[in-house]
């Protein structure tokens, strides 16, 4: 049986009954309901026989109701659709008052939406967003699976707060001013749920580490959290990453690793989102057309996510991308906010975009990287003074990956433990890895929501998460 | 090219040469190594020619290190394989000194392995745990995408503490014991990140019901938490959450699916983890040995997850129920520590595992319970004493998953929320989804943990998740 809109409009059995539930996008001419489950960014076309239908009814039929039909499913004759259903019986299961309703059927602007969040989703744009979000996430779990990687699960709540990725939110059952104190006039943490201080997680990736040392090839895929105050259209305070980790794996196999995953998963959403990514496709169109000639893009989404499925990312050493950067026009005009002087600098957003969207025109690979701007845990190089590291750049988003070969020396890494000051004994356990069976591995991270912007051509990393969290907002 | 254990050992190509990498489980009569790489639970003997391999490198043979072994597959000679490595070269990746490794090829306790928990995953216990709960995690999300639900990611931190499902941790960024203070001596959470007080979520279901009214079928997967100071072998402080909510689904709908949705996923990991679920299920026959008669199982693990799948799940009232336990012999020789005498009793685990256990012999689904022992947002009965809520029951687990149709009807869910002493206005946007389009919507909750318990036969909650967190306990 037929259940949903979606499967229905690709029905060719006509004259059949069919029953649907939905919501009513919009009525007109008291005669053709356009409606919506959710299964589609389609509606589908009911026609009301409103000369025999109540009167009281016909009112009832707003933009949001809920309602149920039944009728006889038949060829349309009108434009946009093949199909409609010929309604024989209607029922109002939910009102929604038209003039109280927020979401009325036009232009709502995306800020109006956020503050609606509980509602946005019943919106085109939001609607296709999340299902390509969820979509998205499938196919991220569907290639690691595939691939023989094992899921793990990191924690949220942790102890260790030395991977020093960013700002860290504090997790706690004090209550507020109210901390005890030890007999020192210190916060008395022994007495706090966990018996020691804690905080949410930024990156589940030494946890991860420990997993790949025993099952070879694992991933997370988990909320992480920072706690800056960045008012971006890049970055929340809540957002969920992708780390796989591998053994035996060096920084070649990471880069290959990461590329073929990024291609995979796009190339599944091709496939299995057609319908809202051509509807989001086109609203960026529209969207872009709005914007100066020269802030356009050259292609449209879809032919982005193309081009980025059928091409080589191109990989460029840290030293390469500092030449290039130094010798291009924009520095040598003092374009640049940061000027590109010598090797050593840390390379901002604006190299980055340059180096993706006007000097290579494709995503683009950067690797080996000065050891004193990265993490105590990457790769020392034989040269004593880049690491394996690695960014994945990508046009319009920047970063999208950050990932490195880790260092597997015991007596490496202490000493790199200890020249950036964090205590040694903190990671004692992410050291046992270096002293019993240690290993060539090598991992990244992929910030799940910068992929879904991508996928999405959504500018604004706050409307592709169903409720971000940003400074000053945790509404709902 | 075979590049992993698993692959090789379903090899039938004899006399190809292979590479391999892993770590050492067992070195023996200084020839077999059963070597280990963590793509399966089954060892591959890789056979040294020790005559003419260094002395120096026999010895850095131990258990625990990483190594690379070249050589011939060759059909195996010895009992318990059918195919081994005639190893022509053989490299020491990683040391791993005897002396010092806490993983010894002997039976650890589950106690010293959770003190050691980067390290259990190399056992064969908790190697086959990990992959049966990334297999089933899997599953979950193969049956609802392939079911037409959509994934939602609802947020972790939350400014809402209106679902009442336990006690809540804190989020901020406040420096403990000097929060700010507003004018009239109270915090100043204006101050703190959010703008407002914030809690990490216990549930996702509120956020989930506002998807399901737009995009029809949704489930959360996510961590979920409770500051609750339980110290059992069931619970856990941080732990992974499937919810799943449908719009325009009834309760016997929101059964049928918990139903389904259980079954398969258990067929799903009995059909792909079967040499991890054979080990396991002599690890739990081996274990219940040391058990008096009567507390062991009539089944084995794998003939519990068969009937499972194989049959129905009882559907009882709970007030069937109360008269079944009220008639009871435990009931009547007062041997239940907590006495049923009357309709309107909370159940407690002992009284549910005698329906399940000694009563049905069988999962149950209990459904209709006092409306005054459950959250406000379930469906009030027309008897207006009783809720659309449903439990469902296995043995040795107990409730493993907990459900409702939720109320609907926009007045009756007001007056629920007023007589509970909840703030309203905390809810407004969830109260919207009644004045906007509401309808008939049912949901569940199913913690992942103890699907992971029932599937591996692991008997403490906290040996089924990579690291536990527990009162006084975040260690790594």
């Amino acid at each position: 049986m037929k259940s949903n809109v979606a499967e229905i409009l690709k029905s060719d059995t006509f004259l059949q009954e069919v029953t649907l539930k939905g919501w009513v996008r919009t009525f007109r001419s008291n005669r053709f309901i356009a409606l919506n489950d959710g299964s589609t960014i389609k509606n589908i076309q009911c026609v009301i026989d409103f000369e025999n239908t109540e009167e009281e009814t016909l009112k009832r039929i707003t933009t949001g109701a809920a309602i149920e039909v039944k009728g006889t499913l038949t060829e349309s004759q009108g434009r946009g659709q093949s199909v409609e259903i010929q309604v024989s019986n209607i029922e109002i299961l939910g009102d929604s008052n038209a003039d109280e309703y927020p979401i009325q059927p036009k232009k709502h602007s995306f800020e109006f939406l956020r503050e609606n969040a509980h509602l946005r989703v019943r919106t085109n744009t939001f609607s296709a967003v999340m299902r390509v979000r969820s979509k998205l996430s499938f196919a991220v779990h569907k290639y690691f699976q595939e691939n023989g990687f094992n899921y793990v699960n990191t924690p949220i709540v942790t102890g260790s707060d030395a991977e020093g990725a960013g700002e860290m939110f504090r997790v706690t059952t004090f209550e507020d001013n109210k901390a005890p104190l030890t007999e020192d006039g210190n916060i008395d943490y022994t007495k706090d749920f966990f018996g020691k201080e804690t905080n949410l997680t930024v990156s589940g990736q030494l946890e991860a580490e420990t997993f790949a040392m025993a099952l070879g090839k694992v991933y997370t895929f988990g909320p992480t959290f920072r706690a800056e105050n960045s008012n971006t259209t890049r970055h929340l305070a809540e957002f969920w990453m992708i780390e796989p980790e591998v053994a035996f794996m060096d920084l070649d196999g990471n880069m290959d690793l990461s590329e073929d995953f990024i291609k995979s998963v796009l190339s599944y959403v091709l496939e299995h989102c057609k319908d809202d990514l051509e509807f989001l496709d086109q609203r960026l169109t529209q969207e872009e057309k709005s914007k100066p000639q020269a802030e356009r893009s050259d292609m449209s989404l879809l032919e982005k996510l193309q081009f980025v499925v059928d091409n080589n990312f191109k990989r460029v050493s840290y030293t390469e991308a500092i030449d290039i950067l130094r010798n291009s026009k924009p520095n040598k005009k003092k374009k640049f906010q940061f000027p590109i002087n010598e090797w050593g600098a840390d390379l901002q957003s604006e190299h980055e975009r340059f180096l993706v969207e006007k000097h290579f025109k494709c995503p683009v690979i950067l690797f080996d990287y000065p050891a004193n701007i990265k993490a105590f845990y990457m790769r020392l190089n034989e040269d004593g003074k880049t690491v394996r590291a690695m960014d994945v750049l990508f046009p319009g988003i920047g970063e999208i990956v950050g990932g490195s070969q880790r260092e597997e020396r015991y007596d490496v890494l202490v000493d790199k433990i200890k020249a950036m000051g964090i205590d040694e004994k903190e990671l004692w356990w992410y050291l046992d890895l270096r002293k019993f069976g240690t290993a060539v591995h090598s991992g990244f991270g992929l910030g799940f929501e910068r992929l879904v912007q991508f996928a999405t051509g959504m500018g604004n990393i706050r409307d592709v998460i169903p409720f971000p969290r940003t400074p000053q907002n945790a509404e709902f």
